[in-house]
């Protein structure tokens, strides 16, 4: 554990209150988020309320809603009030549908009459769409307003609004017509009309655009923060980067668990229970089985060829296995390439012929080290024998390295989520048709 | 392909310089990048003439080091100062680094005293750690200045510096003492110092930080720019939040090629060429399939209990495909929650209970589900060899579970990166063991 924690928790019962709210003071925030759940329940507590309001922010926008339920609950009513009226609105809106129903009634209750409407404005809105990253507290002006009114309407509201940096600029209905940044305004005369410096051409999104659209929007033109739209071009509130940062982190472990066969959450495996980690991953597994068994009745139909040359059982794991690792390397290819938007259905040609390539000469080198493995390791076998399996191989990694590339494209074409599908649909072809390729291979080169 | 654009393509030649040009700026940047590549050669370079030079800029950093290249050949001299005048120096530095000789001494020729200082500065650091990331163009002061003084002397720099938005306060040595931002100057007082008002304590990174660390402090901090200090203190430069949003995309790249067994890097399928592709992915198809090859000398071992229950043959595949399956989505946890910081190896206890929790279930479920499947679909087999298989599978899917589970964190506390290692590692052993428990089990059941 981190020296300046443990010399807190040996101290805490023994310093006085403000020698030690100093040692917390200069504690790394971000060591205390990496051994939070190390510390008994009685630390954390005591830890959290020696914290500023700001780091208090910081360590409970990294913990589970349980425990930050059970943060805000050791809060005297005085200081929840003070900590709740400085959380942002977005945060907090997710904080009070996510919580437990008399947490929520005692935060409601204790909330600032502007934090209320503001919580109320956004709860109307899809938490999982770009309007459940918006905050509501953005500096807009009417366009007829001068550079210096501006400036002051900015110094009133700083205090208020989650980013002064970019200012945009609204007609009477509300409608989003122009943005100009704070950089803009300290260079411009005082007596200058906004509406003259702004930037007409504004990128924002529609209230209902996905999350992770709306966060590639952002990334690609280097904003610090995003203007969110309604159906009539009106303002709603904006989308600041570091929200954004969070999403594509989310996003980023998701695609990692789908990519492992399970369902894609960004829940930590320390805070899941046994029975979520369960229903997690269960049902892939079953479905992965069912699929999968096909393979039962293609070996059953060689059963005769496998007793008749033994040789074939034993690198029969082998084979499939070999078969998937290509395929799978040409399916995560794909894979992340839908994901950042480089590839698209119509690339399909492309992609066939590359993998033709490839899939030869990564077929023949495979080959090439099964056969001198198989000939001069134990268990060994006859050279025939190692020339059927190198040869079986050399064309179960080239299909699986084709089947691996063009089956995510199929799916994705058709609609669904390739990382979602691929998994379950490729294993099993690949294991079916590289279990057929190796024994009809093996039919012809043993004349059976 | 978009309509705006396809309309620019039809009308290139047909219309004049100035109505084409419009059409141009109306074109969304993200569209353009999503179809540059099918674009041809000549109308890249019309188009990329026609852009803002804002807009080329946004536009290059999405294109290929060599496509970057051609495109900048195709500016006159003239031209091509202007454009490398606003290239930020760290984007300038990555480029002139990864260019052609022959396109350096052009570049070189053609930057400012200023940006040829900057850059041999950003040149002398590593590409990799946090300095690569890192841009000279900030503000700082001394702090004996007013905040008067600081804002007139913003206004004056401004054009020059990447952000505003954080003022870095530092001493006669340049090492960084405090931090300010805009916001804070904007609320003081005109003849206030900026000591007095400035934050001292300073969230920073030494310069030889790993890229990914660096990413992390900025985005637990929810900061906008990140100081990048040497080993006294001194600020060197900053890194800017859009920069670090780069940084977790490549990132995540990297990580999930290595979770599909290839060599990690950031670049694009399309602009891959197939010999690059081989060499990225055969050496892994190879190790796996030399390790791989331990269950042949598993299976052969079996050969005798092999013939004389064929129906073990059959259910091969499935069980070693099932135990892979369930190991891969333990090692994904532990691998994603060590990438994220989330896990750590003193977590192994709580791991291995949790995963024998887990895995007993999951093992049970899928037992019960194949010894259905075989008893009653086609191929088919006595109700005693169900058993065999239901309880086989039972018991590999636990095991699996474990190992998956187990490995990473070995491989981790041993110093390697599990992302890479565990593909390899775990396959075979996940093959190897349940190769040993399947007929170990059923030698068991069958009395051989």
């Amino acid at each position: 554990m981190n020296k300046q924690l443990e010399h807190i928790i040996e101290y805490m019962n023994a310093m006085n209150h403000s020698d030690i709210k100093k040692l917390v003071e200069d504690l790394n925030i971000d060591d205390l988020i990496y051994e939070w759940l190390n510390l008994e329940e009685e630390q954390r507590i005591k830890i959290f309320l020696l914290l500023e309001n700001e780091r208090k922010l910081i360590l409970m926008e990294n913990l589970s809603i349980e425990e930050q339920e059970r943060l805000i609950e050791s809060l005297s009513v005085e200081k929840a009030r003070l900590f709740l009226r400085e959380m942002e609105p977005d945060d907090l809106a997710d904080f009070i549908q996510n919580v437990s129903p008399e947490i929520r009634k005692a935060v409601w209750q204790n909330l600032s009459e502007e934090s209320k409407k503001e919580t109320l404005f956004l709860l109307r809105f899809d938490e999982d769409d770009a309007a459940g990253l918006m905050t509501p507290r953005y500096v807009a002006l009417q366009s007829a307003r001068t550079v210096s009114q501006a400036l002051s309407f900015i110094r009133r509201t700083a205090k208020e609004v989650e980013t002064i940096y970019y200012i945009y600029v609204i007609d009477q209905m509300k409608r989003l017509i122009g943005v100009l940044s704070l950089r803009d305004l300290l260079f411009a005369d005082d007596e200058t009309r906004i509406d003259s410096i702004m930037k007409r051409k504004i990128i924002s999104v529609r209230v209902d655009t996905d999350q992770e659209e709306a966060a590639k929007v952002l990334e690609s033109y280097d904003l610090l923060a995003l203007p969110v739209v309604d159906n009539y071009s009106r303002l709603l509130g904006i989308i600041t980067v570091d929200d954004v940062i969070d999403v594509i982190r989310e996003e980023q472990t998701e695609d990692v668990y789908k990519m492992g066969a399970m369902e894609g959450s960004a829940d930590k495996y320390v805070e899941t229970s046994v029975w979520k980690l369960v229903k997690k991953r269960t049902p892939w597994l079953i479905v992965l089985l069912i699929f999968g068994t096909i393979t039962t009745n293609v070996t059953s139909h060689y059963e005769s060829l496998l007793m008749s040359f033994s040789f074939l059982i034993i690198f029969l794991p082998i084979i499939t296995q070999t078969g998937g690792n290509s395929g799978n390397q040409s399916s995560t290819l794909m894979i992340r390439g839908l994901a950042t938007g480089d590839l698209r259905f119509r690339d399909i040609g492309k992609v066939a012929s590359k993998e033709l390539a490839v899939g030869i000469i990564m077929g023949i080198c495979t080959g090439i080290v099964i056969l001198i493995r198989s000939f001069f390791l134990p268990p060994g076998v006859e050279i025939y024998q190692a020339f059927t399996i190198g040869i079986s191989l050399t064309f179960v990694v080239l299909f699986s390295a084709i089947i691996g590339a063009l089956a995510p494209l199929i799916i994705h074409r058709l609609g669904f989520d390739p990382t979602v599908m691929s998994a379950p649909l490729m294993a099993t072809v690949i294991d079916v048709c590289g279990l057929t390729i190796y024994f009809e291979i093996a039919k012809l080169f043993l004349k059976f």
